[in-house]
């Protein structure tokens, strides 16, 4: 198939032309280099070494024997979209290429209206370019499963029966989604709803849970294959900033009670689970919804699996919780189900332990890089527009206990 | 109570600036006169008079003995409404300053964008501008009834109690939106809800049902103090084009089957309404809906009502069904909650025979007008992307048998 990653020098767009290209389908990316302004501007730095793309093409053509074929441009341009589609022709548009952080979106006013200007008119764009150009495409479109908030009954998977006062209806299940950023996720979720119903578009929009991991298999040795890998307080996710805290020998950090539970999966999953996807299309007209995790745990678990990770390589690893900046609830039930993808044949590669493992032994060869910018470990984008380092809390009972193990 | 009414250009916006002075409170406006560029674009005017806006605070004030305080600008710039609110200090402030057409929103990727854009960065910087100036002040935003789309169980107030899997939850109802005008007023009640769930903001999200008339009695006999009235397929509300169509003796001309179901009130109605919410605010940090509509007809009922009304003045009206431009459920299960005004002491003024009668005698006198525009009244931007006019349908028996009155 002919596959365009929109995104593509992103975390998951990277590792992801690679996967493909083994599985051989033709890969193209498009890319306008936003995430690592987005990065510098928080202060920090990927921690693994990311080459320029002309770097990263002229490697991707030594290993895979072939060219990504990459277009540089803004996806808010419809004019590059549009030159883009006519000249690749795609079978399958995997949409990678949104500005992916709640604290970046939470900053001010101009990084709220930035974020979200920018999400839901790339996405827009790319809706207006396949109804026009390739109306048979399928768009594999990233959300996120925060979209979802923390509701108290379980998390189906995009839509759900049910009655009310003695009639039935299947709805989209409501969405609670908990900053700026997870917000366009549900806006992009109902315009491209809409699409599918209006324009006969097929899309599958992935409720993705938190990836974790340094690696996909597919990177081999050659360093310059190696994809970003964020610590900082915006571009960083939960797992990833923990094994970062715990290779510079800070404190590991939840942030609240860390009871918080979320849904995760390694990076290689992450790729299995999209690849999926694009080979597995919806009918046309077609709007689908795949919940996309492996696992749910709460972050103070996460905490401690890296904790005793760390500990088995030598690395004496404390947990200490912060402050929570965010707004979000700290006790929550939590059951989304993720059938879909199962159901499709995805068997899940990695287990968290030892995924953990290997991201510590990857990240000890670049503890310099994070220790240069250790500071951005801690965060200060606050959700109610202070902006001020969280400190660490005093110990409670509660999480004395938890620290025991 | 010191109100802000953004988008005091418009057909809303205008007499409610009138309404809300009647009744004591201190009212300011901000517009950018985008609406009279829009109609024009779309080759129309308004059937009523409008005059400029400086002639309009003139009269307001001749007629009120108060000066409309005005603010000239665009939403979409986060300084003009910083400074507005700086200026004014709003207790509370009524929101109608978007984009408020569905076909508009069709025409292309450029409308699209720009609807999608506007709407949700005014918003957003009300939102933001309310926060840091004003936190206490009542947020009365205008969604409308479009945001639910036609389920097939009723529709509560923004809200339901449901029980799935043994759990129960309150949750968002379902919003399944049929245009990308539609969808912005979505994204807006889910960013709506968001701030006041993270800031502590107040808000009545009103979804709005289709407004109809050309007066309330505040106007007087003052020509100058008229609201706009439009007719174009874009900005013209079904009812009210019904009304034009009669008046200049072409055929009234319901979408597709014509049982198409919607919730209406009059425009002294909508004024009302917007009052009883403004003047009773909700707590800190509660995000409220409002249904707000009064009676639900299929739109042949109307059709059939402005004939009859039509015939009483001695016009002969035909029905005559056109192609659905849309893409839109034609036969569907339709029963809309709205319970929460009425418990705030809403009581409806107008019937609708009676507005409509008002009406015609007020159109008979800008007959020429909409005579000059007439082809206005058949629209051509389709829900499929093309842009052609819509021609009348054979006549179908279900049809016949609805006209024989």
């Amino acid at each position: 198939m002919r596959v365009l990653i929109a995104g593509v020098d992103g975390y998951l767009g990277w590792p992801l032309a690679m996967y493909l290209t083994k599985r051989g389908h033709t890969v193209a990316g498009a890319d306008n280099y936003f995430r690592r302004d987005w990065v510098q501007e928080m202060g920090s730095q990927s921690a693994t070494p990311i080459c320029r793309m002309t770097e990263r093409l002229e490697a991707f053509r030594e290993n895979f024997d072939r060219n990504l074929r990459f277009f540089k441009g803004d996806l808010t341009s419809y004019n590059f979209v549009e030159n883009m589609m006519r000249g690749f022709k795609p079978d399958a548009v995997v949409h990678l290429g949104e500005m992916p952080s709640a604290p970046f979106s939470m900053i001010d006013v101009e990084h709220t209206v930035w974020t979200q200007v920018n999400n839901i008119v790339g996405t827009l764009n790319i809706l207006y370019a396949m109804r026009d150009i390739c109306p048979e495409a399928h768009l594999v479109k990233l959300g996120t499963m925060g979209e979802y908030g923390t509701p108290n009954i379980d998390i189906p998977e995009g839509f759900f029966e049910i009655e009310y006062r003695g009639r039935k209806d299947r709805l989209p299940f409501p969405r609670q989604a908990g900053s700026w950023y997870h917000q366009t996720k549900v806006h992009d979720s109902n315009n491209v709803m809409f699409a599918c119903r209006v324009w006969g578009l097929r899309s599958t929009d992935i409720m993705q849970g938190v990836v974790y991991g340094t690696r996909i298999d597919e990177m081999g040795d050659d360093e310059r294959l190696l994809t970003r890998f964020d610590f900082d307080q915006s571009f960083g996710t939960a797992i990833n900033r923990f094994c970062c805290q715990a290779v510079v020998g800070d404190p590991v950090s939840p942030f609240g009670k860390g009871h918080q539970k979320r849904g995760f999966l390694a990076l290689r999953d992450s790729m299995q689970c999209l690849t999926i996807a694009v080979e597995n299309p919806p009918s046309p007209g077609e709007y689908r919804v795949f919940n996309q995790f492996e696992e749910v745990y709460d972050i103070t678990e996460l905490a401690e699996k890296v904790g005793r990770a760390a500990r088995s390589i030598g690395i004496e690893v404390e947990i200490r919780n912060l402050e929570n900046p965010r707004k979000e609830l700290e006790d929550h039930y939590y059951n989304p189900d993720h059938r879909h993808l199962l159901d499709l044949g995805y068997k899940p590669a990695a287990d968290m332990d030892s995924e953990i493992a290997l991201m510590l032994g990857d990240l000890m060869k670049y503890r310099d890089r994070i220790e240069a910018r250790r500071e951005v470990l801690i965060p200060d984008v606050r959700w109610d527009g202070r902006r001020e380092k969280c400190s660490y809390l005093e110990e409670a009972p509660a999480m004395k206990k938890i620290r025991a193990v």
